[in-house]
């Protein structure tokens, strides 16, 4: 039997895109004998995750038409993700859904396990599905799952009570899931391992198809495969791209190496690029202060754009240093990007007088501060409208954990595209981006990191080390360890409940932060909502 | 029977302090006599949502020690709302629970219907109770729910194959229901409804507990009761105020009248309050423009905080009217806030200047417009740093759903008071807040708005009547009506097409809007989430 794994990158809501991309797929499969088509969770739909937009019910209603409509044309059997509407008026009314297409469409299975936990939101939207599904292909039998209903609880965490995998052990010849499974660092491994072991523990293939590409700060990073009942692997999608792999179930092939940090720049790289196409945006700005947040920010931009549709703004004010000038200029000219020097000088000293009134007489403080950030980002945003570009911001994790950052200033954009990396990795990153050549000026990188925005200011005036910060910023925020547990764990007692309270209070500037490409298993957005107004420490 | 409805404002987290309050509570219901103390849903916890906060584990384990610690020393039987661990590892291992403490924690109920819709996210953080609690107090049998238990599946359209009030009938003498239901406009009286139906259907007395403050965008107006079982009132607890309210179950009282109008101001004033009180804000500022939206929220904001906290800022531009200088101080001079006036000329030209190298030889458009919006937005937040103030947003629903604002512009702001007030009830509302003198000047309300942010600009160059606006809002973004629906509805398709685009485009900008006071049944913010790269059209 020959399984076609259709890896698709597909546009929310676009049902029409979604349809033409699943046709090809299946034309694709069919020249190259396929008996069985397979793709991702949802993928009728446009993909995941799809959101508040299931709310609108003509929408589902004219993906299910479209997808009836599909069934009738494809050569081959077909397995497609959709949502399926449910008979009657309540709610939830919709399912996760798989529907076989084979001349029509000949049977549907429901997800079972609907998850609800940090980036996702399933029970909000979908009922879960009661029954196993097995059907018959090409004299086989088949056994439905999505996603999240072969995960086994020891990884997620979460006790379902329904095994949907023990239900199927002896009750077919293979197990397809459709997945659209979000990517973070680590997690290609761990979910090779899985697979592996639900493939033996079912003592059958197991067909993995998930989506590609990125959704807003989701990024899917595909690694479809094909597992023999030994954990064998029988095929492997490329990573990072679309793609349509057919493989006989009687083919075994070597797999491929992972690296963690050549993953983490190509998802970044991925992210961007989705998030500028699936937006229709064809151009970036970012500002360049010289430091090395904002070079590896053009760097990953230049990488998923291209050179010719980045523009870095270099903006001097009066704390600026000449060497982190000297340092943007020589990041541009190496990356070869449009750069334009526009001093906030003028700006910082017109605002002041106009702030006079207020200002005279007291101290300079945060507010001038913040103010040369605020007026950075007014040049960037102002740049950005008049290229009809979309600006990034290139705050990274640690800063964005602790609210080192301005609202309004240095946050303005409509993507942070190293939101979730810690200072750490954007170091490890940065070393990476100049594997080949400097792309990255070395200064950048080795230099002490500044906000330059009072005399001989650096990040470690009021921060420990980043190495620090970035180990208890990971127990605090991504395994929500409580502060005597990160004391007991050897922290610094004084040093935690600080870092603990600026976490704390800088909630309302993530709540209204550019979405941040998410690439840890916790990362600040969709995934972590707290509450603003709560008490601290 | 006499029995208390401890109606609580209480700060997310804050168990130290939701415990002192329902001591005191406790202790005032004694004083009156009372048999038992109801207070609200997740009381203990300190309110409700709570959020991901609850993934704190520890956070829960020191509450429940709290909740113990109390139960002890309480000298009547007492219902409270809080988090219940569970035992084992599985998540979630937390139930939504009210605890019966009368020397010790002498029973657990867990709440059995969680919603997962609009605002709510209750199966992310709890397991569903399975079974009907009926506890015996004073003699009397009673049975305890916790707010969505007892809503039938016709309001909140959500099948839960579940019926916690038809398991209670003939089993109780007495059902308690602890609520944080937020409120929206005419949900009181459904709320009125609904209770009085639940109470002749079980053919008992029903206590209600609601919560009263605010939290982030959620309002709660309390309007706690006791209702007989032929649905006549025995008690209400005063409305938008923290209260022990103490009633026999033979009282009887008349019910105090609704009106929606002054419902929605009192609920603004007090989510501006409670929002400003917890996060620890005293003083506000914000920019006003002569036009109505800014002279509402100033207006709000005094009757929230008083005047001597409020600080409004005239910014006038270049294309800035006369007209509305004047209405700006007039506003000023009626509420008594001080004013400054700090041009944006200066930093216009300067910012213009600046821009040379960029925007030279290129019309004057959307770049210049935002221009203008972005110094103004960073000259309120120069004085709110300086201040130690928290900047309000001015935008309306209106505005906010089809993107006419500028984000960095005049969407900064912490808080935005009347983000979820159409702009036909921005007049209503402005017309009641010169129900007894004329606070906001009356040009601001009679003229046709505008942004001022070019020659003879007015919002209805490229907007319907703001009645026909809102009637086409209405119907796309709360019921999710199809254009299509709403064309036959009798709208015109063209302005259908182009508002829907409007919005549809727009929802960049409010994924990183303030938190905008939720007043209507689907506001922007948590409880309405949309993809931001998706098919548009």
């Amino acid at each position: 039997m020959r399984i076609a794994l259709a890896q698709l990158d597909l546009l929310i809501g676009d049902i029409d895109g979604a349809c033409a991309q699943i046709r090809q797929a299946v034309a694709v499969a069919a020249k190259q004998g396929a008996d069985l088509v397979v793709c991702p969770e949802l993928a009728a739909f446009g993909g995941y995750p799809p959101r508040d937009l299931v709310e609108r019910r003509w929408l589902v209603e004219r993906q299910w038409a479209a997808l009836t409509a599909l069934a009738e044309t494809v050569a081959l059997p077909t397995i497609v993700g959709c949502i399926e509407p449910l008979a009657g008026a309540a709610r939830p009314a919709l399912a996760n859904a798989l529907a076989v297409l084979d001349r029509g469409v000949v049977a549907t299975y429901r997800k079972r396990l609907l998850p609800t936990y940090d980036v996702f939101d399933e029970r909000r939207w979908f009922r879960p599905g009661e029954v196993a599904s097995v059907i018959e292909i090409r004299g086989r039998r088949v056994g439905l799952t999505v996603c999240e209903d072969i995960w086994p609880s020891a990884d997620s965490g979460v006790d379902y009570g329904v095994d949907p995998v023990a239900e199927l052990i002896g009750r077919c010849d293979l197990i397809v899931n459709a997945s659209a499974s979000p990517f973070h660092v680590a997690k290609p491994a761990l979910r090779r391992r899985m697979l592996a072991d639900v493939a033996r523990r079912a003592g059958c293939p197991l067909v993995y198809c998930n989506l590609v590409g990125a959704q807003d700060e989701l990024l899917f990073d595909g690694d479809s495969c094909i597992v023999a009942s030994d954990g064998a692997l029988i095929a492997r999608a490329p990573r990072w791209t679309t793609a349509v792999t057919v493989a006989d179930l009687a083919d075994r092939v070597a797999d491929v190496a992972l690296d963690d940090i050549d993953d983490l720049w190509t998802g970044l790289v991925a992210g961007i690029r989705g998030y500028c196409a699936k937006t229709r945006q064809g151009r970036v700005v970012l500002g360049l202060s010289g430091g090395i947040d904002s070079a590896l920010v053009a760097t990953l931009a230049v990488d998923a754009l291209g050179a010719a549709n980045v523009t870095g703004l270099l903006m001097p004010g009066p704390y600026s240093s000449r060497g982190s000038i000297d340092d943007a200029v020589a990041l541009a000219t190496n990356l070869g990007i449009a750069h334009h020097t526009l001093p906030i000088g003028d700006g910082f000293d017109a605002a002041l007088r106009t702030l006079q009134p207020i200002f005279a007489g007291t101290p300079s403080g945060v507010a001038e501060e913040n103010l040369q950030s605020r007026l950075r980002g007014t040049l960037v945003m102002a740049v950005a409208n008049k290229l009809n570009a979309m600006a990034l911001t290139t705050g990274n994790k640690s800063e964005l954990a602790c609210g080192y950052c301005t609202i309004y200033g240095d946050m303005n954009g409509g993507l942070a595209p190293i939101g979730d990396v810690y200072k750490t990795d954007v170091w490890r990153l940065s070393r990476h981006a100049n594997r080949d050549r400097e792309r990255i000026p070395d200064a950048s990188i080795t230099k002490a990191p500044s906000a330059e925005l009072r005399e001989n200011q650096t990040d470690q005036d009021s921060l420990p080390p980043y190495h620090v910060l970035d180990r208890i910023l990971r127990r605090y925020v991504e395994e929500s360890a409580s502060p005597a547990a990160i004391v007991a764990a050897g922290e610094d007692p004084d040093l935690v409940a600080k870092i603990v309270r600026l976490v704390e209070v800088s909630e309302f500037k993530r709540r209204q932060a550019a979405p941040a490409l998410r690439v840890s298993r916790k990362a600040f957005g969709i995934g972590r909502r707290m509450p603003i107004a709560r008490a601290i420490g």
